[in-house]
């Protein structure tokens, strides 16, 4: 892949691949300056403001499995952001979850007011398969994104998850309903990350059980990164989150701790990075997978779970 | 194309599509009764409650200037028509238009919560890139068709116009604010039905004459829409309307009516008639186009502009 030697260490990529992604997101997205300057603000807003990137990361790092090209990876990447970003901006407003404080700065639409608010998300979900249709790649490739990411997105997936959570508040959900929310409302976008990345190349070459490692590999890590939220949320405070620390307990929503406790949670952010490793070993074992490509899906397990010890 | 008898006359035509787009709306959307059942049942609500069906009749009736293949024609008209019926839904919501009538019901933010309303308008968006992708046909094509619905849609189309529209309440536009916010606002999507439809079958054949036709036929069409729409909204009361009568003068909201007049919004119609027709004269005369092929273009023309006399 671009600028970078195998060598390196996890820090110093993961560090190139966020200042690559952002210079490819902001050189891009619609450029300020142009009417409607209010909504192409918001967007790039929205997006801009930094993040974990934890999507792109996943998604530069899963291309490395196939040997992917990094433009399409570049594209793949940041439809992936804006994805993710449109649904920060809707779930912020207040007819959702009412908050007014995410990444350290004011929400959209406490920023922006509710009706740019709304209209940028659905514009950022627009332009994310924009991005898509618009790369110089073979049109099958194209093709399988867009289908990854629209169903990742839609109504069995985050969009779904998202209507499972609010129908959950003040409610007294068990292990298997929160699993099953979590799955679609954060899940979907993880999973179609890493399967994005790795359709950005020679996915046609990979076999079933390496496809089936990747699966379960994202599967088991955003569902980690879930129950890490949680614990983050009730141990740490709003300057450290960049965002109102506590407010899942205060709107009485169940989380992770709250069903597990704070040490069965911790117990639990372990195995499930345990099961993510055992996932990559599939992966690994794949004779169409150079050795080391999995490498950065490892280091990045353990970057996800390492956040909350 | 399926089901059809070139000789049949407009009403029986278009009447007969709309009913196979019925059909293939309601067996393809995401059926009900599986969870998230609020949000698939606010989908439904918001897309098969009926509607004029104009994006799919522009859609098929194009299909027919490049012999498109009628199975990639209808999910290029159903991602059009879940387009549409998500703009319709988030418009209508309180931080927008505020409108609680649509179609003769109650807007889904009503009937549904607004919680509902904005995730299934989010979900709706999701499955119309969904539906493109999952078409059986060449992946060149669908990711074209991919491409002018995305930009359609977003920021500098469909939203960009709406937030045109949101900053001009109250103020006192111009002949040309006006135009240029409508051209986004309701003008891209009439514009993409009518390139989807052409771009479902041999679109590649067409000359460069015919494509700036088809252009120039829904530009002017989809203003005479908008136009007629204006003249409807104060001539015509809320029970044949469907929705609330007389809401933009009401909001405050600058219309060609307004602008122009009621004779001169009428005069106006019949001028941008003849514009659309004689842009069709263009499309007929390449020599990739089958005799008679825009036939039904035309007739859409008569129909949108006979609404209003």
């Amino acid at each position: 892949m671009t600028n970078e030697t195998p060598t390196v260490d996890f820090e110093t990529w993961a560090h190139e691949r966020a200042r690559h992604f952002e210079w490819f997101a902001e050189s891009t997205m619609p450029q300020p300056g142009r009417e409607p300057k209010r909504l192409t603000g918001a967007m790039r807003y929205a997006v801009l403001g930094g993040g974990k990137r934890i999507r792109p990361l996943l998604c530069y790092a899963a291309g490395q499995v196939t040997g992917a090209d990094p433009k399409l990876l570049d594209r793949a990447a940041l439809a992936l952001e804006l994805i993710h970003g449109y649904s920060l901006v809707h779930d912020d407003m207040p007819a959702m979850d009412n908050d007014t404080l995410r990444r350290g700065r004011p929400t959209v639409h406490v920023q922006y007011g509710e009706a740019t608010a709304m209209l940028a998300g659905d514009a950022l979900q627009s332009e994310a398969f924009n991005v898509l249709a618009q790369a110089k790649a073979p049109a099958e490739r194209v093709v399988m994104l867009v289908g990854t990411l629209a169903r990742a997105a839609g109504v069995w997936g985050m969009c779904g998850g998202q209507a499972l959570d609010l129908a959950m508040v003040g409610g007294h959900p068990g292990e298997a309903e929160l699993f099953r929310m979590q799955s679609m409302k954060t899940g979907a976008l993880i999973l179609a990350s890493v399967l994005m990345g790795a359709q950005s190349g020679e996915w046609n070459r990979l076999g079933d059980a390496a496809r089936g490692g990747l699966a379960a590999y994202a599967q088991a890590l955003g569902l980690a990164f879930q129950v890490v939220d949680d614990i983050l949320d009730c141990t740490q405070d709003t300057a450290t989150l960049g965002k109102t620390a506590g407010k899942d307990e205060k709107d009485d929503k169940p989380t992770w701790v709250s069903i597990l406790g704070l040490e069965g949670a911790k117990a639990r952010a372990k195995s499930l990075h345990d099961e993510a490793l055992a996932a990559l070993d599939m992966v690994a074992a794949d004779p169409a997978v150079p050795e080391k490509a999995v490498a950065r899906l490892t280091e990045i397990a353990h970057y996800v779970v390492g956040r909350s010890f």
